[in-house]
């Protein structure tokens, strides 16, 4: 996330917090760092405070562990702050928006409430696969509309945090289970491809079947995807309304966003994780091998760089449309 | 299979053959051998010949690659052979009965109808990713009935065969696609799980939603599963009839066959490939992670060693089960 | 070492012992156990008492963290046992004695000096690389003398130990560092390959230069290793040295001795870890690729399994010598 | 190398070659191409010649296999073409530069006698290792000169060209030969860091002694290097001569020259193949570790990105020294 911001035309950090542990030390000694870049010069001798104190700034990026976030967050809400979180804690909450820009924008009308109740607000993204799954569902839940959706992932290793998995579980190696992953990805596809009417989210009813694995690949989430529609669709109307799915135009402009959110491959064998993940900057999903299936309507290949538009670009471009829809004063 | 039929209680290798272009030359000079063990020393030094030549053994092993199986094989059984064949293009012929000796060892019965038409008869084994799917559905399929399967493969780099899959193509990335292999998940499952009545192959009637990915794993197919009962039917009752599955007393004593065709883990992160390929000598269909699913009755990974059960090693058992039950004599 | 002592035809676990926080669980319970097979059922029932406490058994494993062996090993010598220790810390003390039961089996005639001096004693297994390292050296050493020695490790994973590398450093990478681990191969092979003289150890005088890498491997430590001769020595010859050299008969006869202490490949392509690294069950060290240089007399690969005969089989094959030639009472 | 003449600023594709296999059809359709980005536009639609043809363009790249590039780039330099060739062929001629622009221009004069006798004249690019290991010994070599080198490489997959390594004999494994490898690292250096006088090549004298290995990393070729210094030299100064090594002024300003030719790491763990392999957009070659050795005067890390640096960059790099020059008339 820090990355992300760095050089942001409207973005600047000001303030980095973690906890009492790394509290008082500058954020280039205090921070873990495993990207090729250095932190940013401006960011790397800011001090890192102390999660539980107080902050200046109106907008707060949250990539708390889910362990502490439900706290920390509820508490800097209160405090007038508008939280851009990546933390699982709050996203499924009825009154939290789970914000796919060029997907469901209009969910952020719900911080209203939010805002009167608390003074703040929590703004969440999605799961790094269920941003991966959403967005390719998207357009065709609304030329199609969806019965039932079958998904199995194939999860990068940078998903699971740093350390995360020891490479003597991942060499020549696939673990067939993320914990608490499948959960995930089976209800938070549905609250963003609901709506939000009279004042509530009301998620998408279709049921999504989900199974997940961990795989030796270092960023890139890989997702085969089943899809039963409600009326009749090819697998070439499901191309083409991938093809013409685009964000609003509010979002289009935001920095960053991609071009395009939807990448379409016509080959059988793409998109692949290492070949595709950085397109668009990491931020446009990949689709590909779309094609006929004996019982569904159609199935294909899905790809999402799960550390930047299934994490913190997520996050950034979630706070770029709030400051672009005047949610920051 | 020659590693496979070294020191065979039952079987000894008597003839080789290849292409013209490895004609004549001694088998271990011919050979592209690529196991961890030297080719056994008998075999090494016969000579190889042409596979458009003639067969003293009854009883003959194909391994041939598709693009010539046909036509060989056909002449072969012309000339009153028993062919245990790998090779995928008669395995859907409705004269040719595809087994997997624990499930459907009464489609043998087939084999008096080809004898009768050509002299010899051809007996398939199934594609390598289908017996780790058809195995696992078998007791599913028994007592519960099945009305649509669905199930993503993550398939291993030696099911390519040698050279294969570039280490370029495999390093840090998945291939989500393998050609051809989907289409044979969607049918051979369901001829094996079918009756043989009435002198023909009656497929089972559920349809199989199948998409497969290549991961960069060496051994091992690992497959994600999704299965719609016809009745009721709980993920506990599911381990249930895996763990009591087992194979007619007939085929539990031929020499290649495991102690269990199912292993059954409670483990929600099993089987893996690198962990339990090896089960049963190689021969061992792992089954784990059995749960709950939205929509379906139940969900699990299953996992089979791709070129012992499901290729070389099914072939053999395939011809121990024949030997057992006369057919050779 | 659990796995490789099940069964074992001279001895039996009786006790096991962590630390604190494991003491008073059932080993079962309490092992965090990452291999293929489960842990032994008589093992697995063991109450794990803690290191601090006292033992019956005259012959004891350590196995212990570095952090924490020197003084539990210390105490446990004084308390009379014979300990055959995996760990660092007193492998450079001039009064332990650092064994390749094929090697320098005559160094545990220092053991009488420790009993002497403390009641009990501790005999020491070299580090993973350097019995991969110094068994080669030997018969090299012995026929041209060395003068110097340069090598290069490639590591595996697992010996790291577990959770060791993150999976996030090693997928498509190397790391071309391994604290500690340089000076361990500079200095321990000498004392290997030193003499055991009037009662002290005197250590080879050629200088060792190691260079040490962790690369995305399972198991089996890799090294190109370039050996300066004193005497006059062809790549041809070596090879001969390899291939002539053989255990002493008191060792040829242990349990867990390999057939042969090294296995030698003429192809230049071999040893490769995951071919070659379960020859003798893993004991068995292998070399190849023995070839001229423009300034070493010889330089070739040599292959040794890091957790076998690099760690535990190592502590085993010590144990049974220390068994056979009497000083176990 | 298409990929990187895309927008240069001084050089524009025209003309695309290939065996008469390739002759006539659009370069788009020919090309086997691997990268994340489909080829420009502008080159995709060239029309592919046959190599026995002639060219209109006075500059030539070659990338041609060995087994027909002698013969090629013999009849193209006697038609009066400058070749810059990746290719080993003629890398150790007696009248043929080989070229880091870094480290050797001043044989480029050397060129004066090439076209004197054919006309035309090529200019090599050294192996991809060997740019890794000869450009950070430049500086070495003249601030202390250099007695004797040791190196190991770990080489990447990419280096064996596509489709090259089968992913069967890289996963999980390393492979300790590649075929004519170590000639080439043992010669080229010396030649590279040796004198162009009196109209001849004088190399280096000092030996190389080389041993490589393939290891499962898809881009980045890293080197362990043990160096043996004429004249006294500490590490610390060796990582002083690394820093302020520099490129000769007109080299410095050629549009793919990297800012600094080497990227020195403090860090005891550094480079790494995957995290440093970019730096410089794949031109700048990156030392770390560099440490005290019982023998040597120091030994270090050092990466190159093989297929930018070591092979189509290395060979633009020259093109455009060339150019600069005046030598393209």
């Amino acid at each position: 996330m820090v990355q992300l911001l760095e050089g942001h035309p409207w973005f600047r950090i000001r303030e980095v917090a973690a906890s009492e542990r790394s509290a008082r030390k500058a954020y280039g000694e205090a921070a873990s760092w495993h990207l090729a870049n250095d932190p940013p010069v401006d960011v790397r001798s800011l001090e890192v405070t102390d999660c539980a104190g107080r902050f200046e700034s109106p907008l707060l990026f949250s990539a708390l562990d889910a362990s502490v976030a439900a706290d920390i967050e509820g508490r800097l809400r209160k405090a007038g702050h508008l939280i851009c979180t990546n933390a699982r804690n709050h996203r499924m909450d009825p009154d939290v928006p789970l914000v796919i820009p060029e997907v469901n924008p209009e969910h952020l009308r719900s911080i209203d409430r939010q805002k009167a109740e608390y003074g703040g607000a929590l703004v969440a993204n999605a799961n790094c696969a269920v941003i991966g799954l959403a967005l390719p569902l998207a357009p065709l839940h609304r030329r199609f509309g969806i019965r039932h959706v079958v998904t199995v992932s194939l999860q990068a290793s940078s998903g699971a945090g740093y350390p995360g998995v020891p490479s003597m579980d991942l060499i020549d190696n696939v673990i067939p289970n993320i914990p608490g992953e499948e959960a995930k990805i089976q209800t938070e596809a549905r609250k963003i491809l609901g709506r939000f009417e009279d004042g509530a989210f009301h998620d998408a009813t279709f049921p999504v079947s989900a199974s997940v694995n961990r795989v030796p690949v270092l960023d890139g989430h890989t997702l085969s995807v089943f899809v039963q529609f409600d009326s009749e669709g090819t697998p070439e109307e499901a191309i083409r309304a991938f093809e013409e799915f685009e964000a609003p135009a509010a979002v289009r402009e935001l920095p960053s966003a991609p071009k395009r959110p939807l990448a379409v491959f016509r080959e059988a064998d793409r998109p692949q994780p290492r070949r595709d993940r950085d397109l668009g900057r990491g931020m446009t999903v990949s689709v590909g091998n779309v094609r006929a299936d004996p019982r569904f309507s159609v199935k294909f290949t899905s790809l999402v760089h799960n550390t930047i538009r299934g994490a913190a670009g997520a996050a950034v471009l979630n706070a770029e449309l709030l400051y672009r829809e005047g949610y920051l004063g």
